[in-house]
């Protein structure tokens, strides 16, 4: 029997995408790349090959079971988990891991964002299947960390131990929130950083245990829900006790505290996507520098621009230069690549 | 009884004003200036003070029936015509000529494109006025010539005598084609040169002698077609015998080759908002040049430049210099002021 679970962590809501993301439509349900597929319909692909639909879990908001069960109609309904209300990764990771574990009691669970982007699937798929034996084998908490590419100050990092554990895999030192560009600069120049991609692998023991150290409080929550779990009277004891918990992420809740802690250096082509600018890199770009994500886009004339529009909108760009052209819905965004962190005050302007 | 009639010419396609302007809706049924009336209502508009309803003529194509009844839902019915294919404006006059005289035999007759501007109403008005009061006591053509402010290569020009005949109309000495721009700033200084704006008046015994002697064959196509005039048959005998007329322009058929042609020279803030960059000239500017003719639209660090969508779409737009931004139903054009001459390549693309 294959016991290898796939928890997809698809809460989020992009707004650093706005106007393609909403926050009815949030970024993972869209098809950002311009490839026929949404990223939770991306992320999902990437695990088909090694892990049966019905060992995918699905943790979002009530407000996108819609949208999941369209966009996955595979993945069995009952393993959509509905967050009443956000309260970051931790509790989400709890309730997924107790409603697993209650099923399948040495579960080896890989846990992923919906929203990332891999563009070596061979190489990911290998490194994913080594991790989940690594995890199989041992009461070890595993992450991916991806090889820096650049002093990028939009991650978190990874700091590695030096000597190798088993091979390809180290021990972490420890885990460092987003650096500034001096401080990435040296994380890159000394070899044994790496961005944390927020993937995760264990044994569904382990991470339980890990909790049980590291949040009490929390874990006697899940303890009381999970009698209820797989019942009629899931969803509502969930939606009365799930926002009791804090709010907190499983780096800070986990990561940083608990020993067993290992990383798996990889180079995978991996993205979190997080904003226009790292689109545009990822993306495929025509001799002009610029990156037409539609169709029914025509470019002329233009550099270093890239459009993304819904398939109702048909759009002719002429002379312009280091521009964001993007529309969903009737709603439209034109604007400069380098202003992209204006977006949330752009999108409160329409 | 009030004798005075207006034709309202409503069956050009407007392509210079893509993607606004569509061979379905044409620029003469949209509102191009924003201010919340198409351009034919502000025409219809113009005259209301002093021509009746029912003496308004509309002549269109067949497709824009249901357009002209639903944005002059005053006009009866049977004051619109409707050509079954185009064939320039010497036609488009008989017809209506014909047709008014059949029942209205001593009409004084305006004719007006629908897709002009005029900014100063009563200065419009007044000339208006007192050139119907010409044509009703005069068996004289006469044009409106409009003082030109620049020297304008887009417009055709008429060339006024020097005396003046009766109080502010001259007699035409000619009619000059869209002059290269040498020419037209020849023009501008000489003084006695006034933009053709396309506005005639006439009372219709006038035009009708005009069309016997330039036009003897046309004349002999409408004398037929009368018989019909009024009657369930009209319509099937234009379908089959309008399409034998030639096509021609009325300053070609009659204007160049009468003699008994005057003109009113007058400072109407006129445009035939022929272009994108007519439009921009015309409208409101804020305090960085730009012009913005939709309530849904934000601009933001942006010079110098021109918006215009429907009402369904919502823009934020930034950093943009010269450029125009339209859209609509969907269609959406950015492209620099200053290629605007390319809108049909332009068009061809999307």
């Amino acid at each position: 029997m294959n016991d290898n679970h796939l928890v997809i962590m698809a809460g989020g809501i992009g707004s650093r995408f706005w106007p393609l993301s909403t926050p009815t439509v949030p970024k993972q349900f869209i098809d950002i790349m311009g490839v026929g597929k949404t990223l939770i319909q991306l992320t999902a692909d990437r695990f088909a090959d090694f892990i049966p639909a019905e060992n995918v879990w699905i943790v979002t908001s009530k407000g996108y079971k819609d949208l999941v069960r369209k966009q996955l109609p595979e993945v069995p309904e009952s393993n959509i988990l509905l967050e009443p209300c956000m309260r970051n990764t931790a509790p989400c990771i709890a309730y997924v891991s107790w409603k697993i574990k209650k099923k399948h009691p040495n579960a080896n669970i890989v846990v992923s964002p919906a929203d990332h982007i891999v563009l070596k699937a061979d190489e990911f798929k290998r490194v994913i299947s080594k991790g989940l034996e690594f995890t199989a084998s041992s009461a070890n908490i595993l992450t991916l960390g991806i090889q820096p590419s650049r002093p990028e100050t939009g991650y978190g990092y990874i700091k590695r131990m030096s000597e190798v554990v088993v091979p390809e895999i180290f021990k972490v030192d420890s885990f460092k929130e987003k650096p500034d560009l001096a401080k990435a600069q040296t994380y890159v120049e000394e070899g044994v950083y790496l961005w944390n991609a927020g993937i995760f692998l264990w044994n569904v023991n382990t991470i339980e245990a890990a909790f049980r150290q590291c949040e009490p409080q929390m874990s006697a929550i899940f303890d009381k829900l999970a009698n209820d779990f797989y019942t009629e009277k899931e969803q509502d004891s969930i939606d009365t006790h799930f926002p009791t918990c804090k709010a907190i992420s499983i780096d800070y809740a986990i990561m940083e505290h608990a020993e067993n802690i290992y990383v798996f250096p990889s180079d995978l082509g991996w993205s979190d996507v997080g904003t226009w600018g790292s689109l545009y890199e990822l993306s495929t770009k025509d001799e002009d520098q610029n990156v037409v994500l539609s169709d029914n886009c025509r470019v002329i004339e233009c550099k270093n621009c890239m459009t993304h529009v819904s398939d109702k909108t048909k759009i002719v760009v002429q002379g312009l230069d280091n521009c964001i052209i993007a529309e969903n819905n009737g709603v439209f965004l034109i604007c400069k690549k380098d202003q992209e962190q204006r977006i949330k005050e752009f999108s409160q302007l329409s």
